[in-house]
């Protein structure tokens, strides 16, 4: 009989509100993997909440700016590490303007990782296909598509924009400003914007 | 030569901001297909914006709801066909409960149809394997299987949620009741919902 990490154990219970031995027999079979013990539990019956971990962790402040008019929205999250920092001045006015950037510069996506992979290779293409009566080696028709391609991001991924308020920095660079003040780690986990007609 | 329709050919032109002659020859070497005709003045190298359309075409209205303490936010976009009915009182009525609505209610999609099929796949084989010692016939399990399904339908997606305010209704239904109410076809594009935590 494997041993079971008491934290995990705890986890297990905590995830589908079951009893102690239920959850230990599941992943005493599962070896300890706690997304198939879950399986196991539902395969078996237990009434397992499909929609599991309303578990809040961490901190943070969600804010949501609405254009004169309601045609256009932004709502943002941005978590840190403790509750106090969450509700500081600086992280407030940080969302603000946030919530400001993301209304006149209409990101599409966080980071360059979040973007389509295919529509990133569609892009390549049609970049190459401008490139290809140039005459130029391909090494060099490869380096300009690689150097539109990230332009392309820094058009389009929040991070990478330059930031509304002040162009000297990207908005990455303006995260690091307030981690720096503030002495946490700050992140900014998503964003939505939406525009009537877009 | 192809005969362009001019209702197309006015479009391409909205959307890619080109020239009468560029857009025409486009259309015509693509049989009028809009799609394939950006992509071939892109790939001639034709400055093409990447980001296109930003028309803004129906009307409408965004609205946000930040639950005190800043830990949860909601935004929806609820479209209609005139800027009136946009700014009546029973739409933001509306969109204030539905706001609401999302806050308590959680759900994840707006239609069955949004919910990835891998998903509801796998939840059919968990729900299958419950019932397979049950002795009953297949035909009876896949019915039982259809309908928890259904079910899970009705926890997870918006439209078919027991609306928060009036558990008499759907969320569908109370927008039926609003169409019916305003004149005017309204239809729920999209909702947002971040908690801190989850």
């Amino acid at each position: 009989m494997a041993k079971i990490d008491r934290k995990l154990l705890q986890e297990l219970r905590e995830q589908t509100g079951l009893g102690l031995m239920d959850c230990r027999r599941a992943l005493e079979e599962t070896d300890g993997n706690i997304e198939k013990a879950i399986e196991l539990l539902r395969k078996k019956g237990a009434a397992v909440a499909v929609k599991r971990s309303g578990r809040t962790t961490g901190e943070g402040i969600v804010h949501a700016y609405i254009h004169p008019g309601n045609r256009l929205g932004v709502m943002v999250e941005v978590n840190c590490e403790t509750d106090f920092v969450a509700h500081t001045t600086d992280l407030k006015n940080f969302v603000r303007d946030l919530c400001m950037h993301i209304a006149a510069l209409k990101p599409l996506y966080l980071v360059p990782e979040d973007v389509d992979p295919k529509f990133i290779e569609h892009e390549k293409d049609i970049l190459r296909a401008q490139l290809v009566d140039s005459g130029k080696p391909d090494k060099i028709i490869n380096q300009i598509v690689d150097g539109k391609i990230n332009k392309l991001y820094s058009e389009i991924c929040l991070l990478k924009q330059r930031f509304v308020k002040n162009d000297q920095l990207t908005v990455k660079g303006m995260l690091e400003e307030l981690i720096a003040k503030t002495g946490e780690n700050i992140k900014i986990k998503r964003f939505c914007r939406f525009e009537i007609g877009s």
